[in-house]
C-alpha cells in the first residue's frame, strides 16, 4: 500500500508531518509518499533514523496557506503539495491522500479538482470519528454541505455506513437522525424527510436521536447535513472546553479545592484522552474517487501517524469500494450525477 | 400585582407549587393565586404560615397530565387550572400565568386557545435565560417552532431583545445568531436569510457567532428557528451531563483521584449552580397575550418560586408591552396576522 502525505499540512510544517510519517511507515510497514518542497523535505527526514523504512518523497512547488481561500487555490497553485499529491492517487500511483492542511481547500481540489466525485454521489461529506462511551461514532456530515437536500443526507447515511462496516470492524451499525426528540414526526421538514427515507432502506436505521442519547453511546453513525453536523459538533467540542474551563476556575478558588485539583489530575487526563478527537486521526472526505483524510493544522505528530493509520484502515477495508456498492445497492435511483 | 400559579404544575404537586408559591408571595409582596382543586390547595396551604401574605385560590376541576397530547387537552379539558389560570390574565383579573406543567399543552391553551398571540405575531417562541460566563443570555427559540419561515426568526430578534431590555435589564442587548461560522455568507439559506434581515434593523445585531463565542459571553441575545435552538440547547445540556458523568467515573477509579473528589466537592458544587438553568426560572413564551412561564416539572419550591419571580420581572419591565411597540416600529411590514 502506498499512502500520500501533503507534507506541508500542519502550522509547524513540516516537522511534525515528517515525523508522522516516520512513525506511520514504521507502525504500518507501509510506503509513506511525502509530497512538499524536495530539498526541505530531505533535510527534515535526515533527522530520522529511517532504516527499512518505505518512505519516498515527490517534489511539489507551491504550498496552500491556512488563510488561503478555497475557490483560488484551485486554479492558481496547481503544483500545490496537495494538488500533486490527490494527483498520484487519480494516477493510481498511490492510494490514499493525507494533509493536515486547509479544510476547504482540501475539499475543493478534491471534489472540483483533482479527484472527482465517485459515480453516483451527490455530495462528498465530511465525516468524523469522536469516541463517544468509551466507542467510536461515526458523525457525516459535518460541514461539507450546509444547504442539503433530503436524497444528499440519504447518500450520507450509507457512506458513513459502509465507512463504519469497512474500517471501524462493525458489520451492522445502528444509523440515527440527530433530532429534536424521538417520536416519529418530530425534526424540521428536512430530517423528517430524511428519516422517512432511511426507514424504506434495508440498513440498521433506529431513527431520531436526542443528543444525550449520541453521548450515551445508542448509535454508531449519527447522520446530518452539513449544517446541524457542523453546530452539534462544535456545540459539543464548545461546551467541553466550557465546563474544562469552570473547573479550571473553581479549582482555583481556595486551598482545599487546590490540592484537591492536584489529585485529580491523572483523572481529568484520562478525561481528556477519552475526548481527543486525534485518538481517531482526522475527517474524512467520503463520496470522492479516493480515500482522503484531512487532520487538524494544530495536530502534532502523533496526530499525523492517526491520520495516515485512519487512511490505511479505510484502504485495507476497502472503503471507496464499499461506498460505492451500496450506493448501487441500495438507492438506485440516485445513480445519476448532477 | 396579581401572578397566577397552576398549583398541579410539577410531578409533585401540588406540594412544591403551594411551598414556592407561598416564597414567592413572601418575597416580592405581591398576591399570588392558586390554581387548582380548591379543598385540596386549601389543605396544602394549612401546613404553611400565611400571615400578612396575598394568596387566593381559584378552584379548578381538571387537570393536566405530563401525557397529555396538547391537541387534546386544547378541547376536552376546557377546565384544566392551564385554562383557568389563562383565563384570568385574559379576562385582566390577573397579570400573569406560571406553570411548571407539560410544555407542549401550555403552549396549545395558551396560542391557540386562551390567550392567543398578540396583534402582528407571527409564531410564539420559546424562551430561556441560561447563566453563561456568569451572566444571563437569552435563547430564542428552543422548540415552538421546528419549521421557521425567515420573518417569524426575525421576529424572535426582537422579542429577545424586548425581553432583556425590560427583563434582565439590557438597555442595549447585543444580538446574534447561531451558525457554523462567523464570516459572512456562513449558514445554511435561513441563517444567511435571517442575518441579512436583522442587519437593516436599528438594533445591536452583531451577526453569526458560533458556540464556543455563545459560552464565552460575547453576546445577550441567540436566534434560532426553534429546531436548531432546541437541538443546541439539548447538546449543551447533554455535553454537560456527558461531563459531569465522565468526571464522577474517573474519580472513583483509585483511592487518590478519590480523595481529590472529596476535596473538589465544593468546587463541583459551585460550577452546578452555575450551569442551573433554574436560577432564572423557566421558559417564557413570547408572543402571545400576557406574561406565561413554563418551568420543569421535575422543579422543587425554590424554581416554582424562581418562575414567579421571572413572570413578576416581566409584567414589572412591561415586556408584552414593549414587544408590541418594537414589532410596529421595527418590523411594521410583518404587522398583519395570518
Amino acid at each position: 500500500m502506498r499512502l500520500v502525505l501533503d507534507a506541508m499540512g500542519t502550522d509547524e510544517r513540516p516537522v511534525p508531518d515528517v515525523e508522522g510519517a516516520v512513525m506511520a511507515a514504521r507502525e504500518l510497514g507501509e510506503t509513506i509518499i511525502l509530497v512538499g518542497p524536495q530539498a526541505r523535505l530531505e533535510q527534515e527526514l535526515k533527522k530520522h533514523n529511517t532504516t527499512n523504512l518505505k518512505i519516498e518523497i515527490v517534489n511539489a512547488t507551491e504550498t496552500i496557506e491556512m488563510t488561503d481561500k478555497p475557490s483560488a487555490v484551485l486554479k492558481q497553485k496547481p503544483e500545490s503539495s496537495m494538488h500533486v499529491g490527490m494527483r498520484l492517487v487519480r494516477d493510481q500511483k498511490a492510494d490514499a491522500f493525507v494533509t493536515m492542511g486547509n479544510t476547504g481547500a482540501t475539499q475543493a481540489i478534491a471534489t472540483l479538482g483533482v479527484l472527482r466525485r465517485l459515480p453516483g454521489v451527490k455530495r462528498p461529506a465530511m465525516t468524523i470519528i469522536y469516541s463517544v462511551s468509551r466507542k467510536p461514532t461515526v458523525f457525516i456530515d459535518v460541514g461539507a454541505n450546509a444547504d442539503s437536500r433530503v436524497d444528499w443526507v440519504e447518500q450520507f447515511a450509507i457512506m458513513g455506513m459502509a465507512y463504519a462496516q469497512t474500517a471501524l470492524n462493525m458489520p451492522n451499525p445502528r444509523i440515527a437522525t440527530l433530532s429534536n426528540g424521538e417520536e416519529e414526526g418530530k425534526g424540521n421538514e428536512l430530517v423528517r424527510e430524511v428519516q422517512a427515507r432511511l426507514h424504506a432502506l434495508p440498513i440498521n436505521y433506529i431513527g431520531h436521536i436526542e443528543p444525550k442519547e449520541i453521548l450515551g453511546g445508542k448509535t454508531d453513525v449519527v447522520v446530518f447535513d452539513g449544517f446541524l453536523g457542523n453546530v452539534f459538533l462544535k456545540t459539543y467540542e464548545g461546551t467541553l472546553s466550557y465546563f474544562a474551563g469552570m473547573l479550571r476556575e473553581e479549582l482555583m478558588s481556595g486551598w482545599i479545592s487546590k490540592l484537591g485539583g492536584l489529585l485529580i489530575r491523572s483523572a481529568v487526563q484520562r478525561i481528556r484522552k477519552r475526548v481527543d478527537p486525534d485518538e481517531y486521526g482526522g475527517a474524512l472526505l467520503l463520496g470522492v474517487r479516493g480515500v482522503v483524510v484531512i487532520g487538524h493544522g494544530s495536530g502534532n505528530a502523533l496526530a499525523v501517524k492517526s491520520s495516515l493509520k485512519q487512511a490505511y484502515n479505510a484502504v485495507k477495508g476497502k472503503t471507496i469500494e464499499t461506498i460505492q456498492a451500496r450506493l448501487a445497492e441500495f438507492a438506485p435511483q440516485s445513480g445519476a450525477e448532477e
